[in-house]
């Protein structure tokens, strides 16, 4: 299956590429690297559950969020390169994780975005990864996940 | 108008490339893509401000703050390239907004670093981002913030 | 010396590459870029000093577990280039540190980490640096740290 078929295999539509929040671009491609901005798990301009992970969102609903939140990223990499059969691979993703104090099970939260890439990619969607507590995050989102991925050229 | 006249024009002299805090470099270039260390807000090796932003620090004044870590990155660009013409545009910048709880409008404060970059550098100044909260930041700056750079090899 | 006999000469022996806390892999190479995700002052699968620098941590303590993690990201170095005389230099490092509130000298912990890759790889190891705070991190460590090398193709 392609990328695009195992999306709709799970009944994933891709949705618009989010609007940046700010005066910067949702990707840039140099030499064969796509670097993708922080993606929030914005859903029809909605974040569902906010705050902290270990206050207000449970560790599921977070994952559940950073899955939501690749899903964006895997929009945007769409718009990147028409076809998703033009990734190469996924280098590397860093996820902050909005975090009470005493929560430090971040690695699970960002497993909900790592799980997805590998469950749409395959072992090309296999990366390296950074996953840390923040104190707050923008729109009060859970968590905030950008990505580099290696592209065709 | 080249980005050494852009700076001109705005009445803005790029200041010695800041000492860095540790050993480690302000800039290293690897292929065509140039690192830039992670800058603060000094000023003549002051921050003006400190303190996080919804608490000691306003956003407008946490904006500025990280108009003046671009100016620092600027500058330590420009020590690595010599004219400014040799920078093909701006990659990433990953923005670190030291955050009072309930702050949740980090994407404002980095704004202060893309505009500016915009601003100087055109559309070649458009970039990639990260915009995410720290409850601390080296020296209580309000902002820190990191650049990838690709310039002409 | 090479890398390998100026870590037997300091007395260090590499440890096994730790195993990822999730769906991702230790080190992954684009181009002449090796990625290695986040490491965790891990010894023998332990933590020696958790929480927060500032709080059950001192900054003391901190540097050596930010040594620690990057005798980690060593070890995951080596798996993936085989001899350590392959790696060109260390790019970048982003090092996070769990701080309290009040605590601001992120560098000089993260220059537990720095000092080391100097010490081992001489120039060859200084890179650039990104040194925030955390709220809390993975497995409630004191320090995180990610590395960028450029690596013999």
């Amino acid at each position: 299956m392609t990328p695009e078929e195992k999306l709709v295999s799970l009944g994933i539509e891709l949705p618009e590429v989010p609007k940046p929040l700010g005066s910067y671009v949702p990707f840039l491609k140099t030499g064969n690297l796509l670097y993708v901005s922080g993606m929030l798990p914005l859903k029809g301009g909605m974040i569902e559950k906010t705050g902290r992970v270990g206050e207000t969102v449970t560790p599921e609903e977070a994952a559940l969020a950073a899955k939501t939140a690749a899903i964006n990223g895997i929009a945007v990499l769409k718009a990147a390169v028409g076809s998703l059969g033009r990734v190469r691979r996924c280098v590397k993703i860093s996820g902050f994780v909005a975090s009470a104090e005493d929560f430090t099970e971040q690695p699970k939260v960002v497993n909900g975005a790592s799980d997805f890439l590998f469950e749409i990619f395959g072992e090309r969607g296999r990366h390296t990864r950074v996953a840390v507590g923040a104190n707050v995050l923008p729109l009060n989102a859970p968590v905030e996940i950008s990505f580099i991925f290696e592209v065709e050229e």
